[in-house]
């Protein structure tokens, strides 16, 4: 989770709007550009610019695309998160890192609800399917796949076994694997995930 | 696929319903009960009754619960036809064997289309989740564990990587695992899935 910076202000009447109202459209105009252009289709700019700000005030609040887009899409975690733990992590302790970086997302509930509504989304939607996939591809796949020297249909083939899980265990819920302990899961899939990336 | 009995008949008036209008019925009862009661929780008695035939009808026209529901959900392939094959297949090639069954379903888009039509109503749906937990724990998984020797939770790995790898194929449309041959996917997952069951 990223931390906010402090950026309380009055509203005065008759001024530009304050960090509250600046913040608020720039997440609104992101979701709109998002949804008709796609992920690779928005810039930073294009986003300030429907919000009517300047690019930096966007650079500030949220760091950068993919910051807006996590928090616009109301996602647990960001790439920025996620990515040096896995790209540190002891080549043999690679599939592990990766189980427990999905486990604890997945843990609570209310991080795990807006990564389950973004893949409900897609699967009805194929404007939703398109921005998924864009990021996935973007955000997490390439980068995974170029730091790790693994090819992009490997870390599919991981990111499919731990999304395939998920909707099982959270979703469908069939047992035992809706009741199993993180530990028996890392034990169980740890390995595969290593195989593919490792 | 099931090739259906050949019960044409005219339909009489003031005769009971000919075949057609019976067979229409029993799917349409047992789409009411499957969805109110669960797929444990309906047994052929009650859709002959509900459908105010005689169990023997329903027997003649689907064979058994299992084939009543995957006619009903317009299911593309019924446990009956797949499960020989992966019982049957030599124990190394039971990875290869599971994997090229999933593909031949998924190669047409109308065999694939009530498949995503399931794990999407699942997604949105308490009950249409219940519905396909019971069916896939009873009718697929507990027999490939029990008859393979394998864990119930191994089973649900090797099914979740082929449901996650399905989902970024045909719904996300990730590639390059969208455009994969399907020689190349049984390469990819066929080792993954072997490791589960084998």
């Amino acid at each position: 989770m990223k931390s906010e910076p402090d950026v309380r202000q009055t509203r005065r009447p008759g001024r530009r709007p304050g960090p509250t109202e600046t913040r608020a459209a720039i997440l609104a105009a992101a979701r709109e550009l998002f949804a008709e252009k796609g992920y690779d289709g928005t810039s930073l700019r294009a986003i300030a610019r429907a919000a009517g700000c300047d690019p930096a005030l966007v650079h500030h609040f949220f760091g950068n695309k993919e910051g807006v887009f996590t928090t616009a899409m109301q996602f647990p975690v960001t790439p920025a998160d996620v990515l040096p733990r896995l790209l540190e992590a002891p080549p043999d302790q690679l599939g592990e890192t990766l189980v427990r970086i999905f486990l604890e997302i997945w843990r609570d509930e209310e991080r795990r609800a807006p990564v389950i509504a973004m893949v409900r989304s897609a699967m009805t939607n194929e404007q939703a399917a398109t921005l998924m996939r864009e990021f996935i591809t973007t955000a997490l796949l390439r980068r995974v796949a170029a730091a790790r020297g693994t090819s992009l249909l490997r870390a599919e083939a991981a990111v499919g076994q731990m999304v395939g899980v998920a909707i099982l265990r959270y979703v469908i819920k069939t047992e035992p694997v809706a009741s199993a302990s993180e530990e028996e899961l890392v034990e169980l899939l740890a390995p595969v995930i290593q195989h593919y990336l490792g």
